[in-house]
């Protein structure tokens, strides 16, 4: 099958940036998260930035990131390494740019309570 | 009644695909499932074709539906046959593409715990 | 205070529609339910009808409401009377026009498991 | 880190504005609320007013903060002071407007039965 498919835009926003502090159910699927859900359908390799927003202090990036030529990438914000740790239960927000179009999702799994809640929504496309 | 309304894009995208590989509670309705909710509301037939994307492989598809005329159609995307079934537990995106304007809008239910989550966004419109 | 402005569009998508067919807690706080929710922030009263489309038969509608001046209103789907009461348990989607810029976010109430599950995103706007 | 990106736009709605009455678990990490996640990620402060509509009265605000330049702003609905305090438990539309542009997410956290759920979507830009 021959797919050729470029969708999206540059630079997406999430806006409502948080990881929940405590969890309930195995590790990892069920610890709590924050995911920028990533689709390159292009014919080039993505390569993405993030830069991430507090309230308090100067923003922290850009977290670099690859997404190959026609691939799913669901990254998950806890497990970005550098240049530091994202903080758990802090608020923040997400400016994420490509050097290609891509599609991002935004969505959260908390399962501070018993069972967990989620909450998901396509991050806006700034440009 | 008249209706006569035509809305929508031929193509979008999810990028936040996934079906949580547990379940609680009778099957099939609180079965956890990925649904791409679709309408029609033209009046001719909408060819529809899914490609699904994936972190590791090249793109699966295309899935194809029809959706009739003035019709809405939501599509599990557990419930798609060929050409392979969608692996459950797998992070995975979704381009949905059609020959007449539809709308799409991506909706999860996971009941992995025993309270089910819901989550629920419009789809990215890529054109 | 004066406040003077005109947002939105008149048409607007949803196209996850389905009222769970059980509850728990106490009603109608906790009833399972789809709201529309709508604002009309503008200086003149909007003349709303919203349109049911179905899998297997035509669609619906359309059902009237009036969202005043300045006036917020958010519907519960379940509680649309006529033509006819909006089917509980049943996959539809909803076109929902205006005479007047209005804005729709879409939230539904799942009550169907011991703890609530919500989702919510603004609908899509059509024209 | 050299940063300086403008993104957003400079008015934004939310549509489904309520506060649940009651909560479970400790506050106020779970307290039942609506919050207006906001990013100013441009090179000036943003002042940015709230304004709230009501199902049978006129609007209320405006709300006044001041997101500064390069900086996350996560308001609950609950927290804001004057003009009068937000009702709880009564449907509501939010009209947010800036002087630079910012992004908006809205975000609800619903904890009236024992398992908090959650919902977001990115608000809806309208100028």
């Amino acid at each position: 099958m021959q797919i050729d498919v470029t969708v999206g835009a540059t630079t997406w926003v999430i806006a409502d940036g948080y990881i929940p502090p405590q969890s309930s159910g195995p590790a990892p699927a069920m610890t709590s998260h924050d995911s920028a859900c990533i689709l390159n359908a292009g014919q080039r390799d993505a390569h993405v930035e993030l830069v991430l927003y507090f309230a308090d202090r100067e923003p922290v990036g850009p977290y670099a990131l690859t997404v190959p030529a026609r691939r799913a990438h669901h990254q998950r914000l806890n497990d970005l390494a550098g240049p530091e740790p994202v903080p758990i239960g802090v608020d923040y927000c997400c400016v994420i740019t490509s050097d290609a179009p891509i599609v991002v999702q935004h969505t959260r799994l908390d399962s501070r309570q018993a069972a967990n809640a989620l909450m998901s929504t396509i991050a806006y496309p700034a440009g």
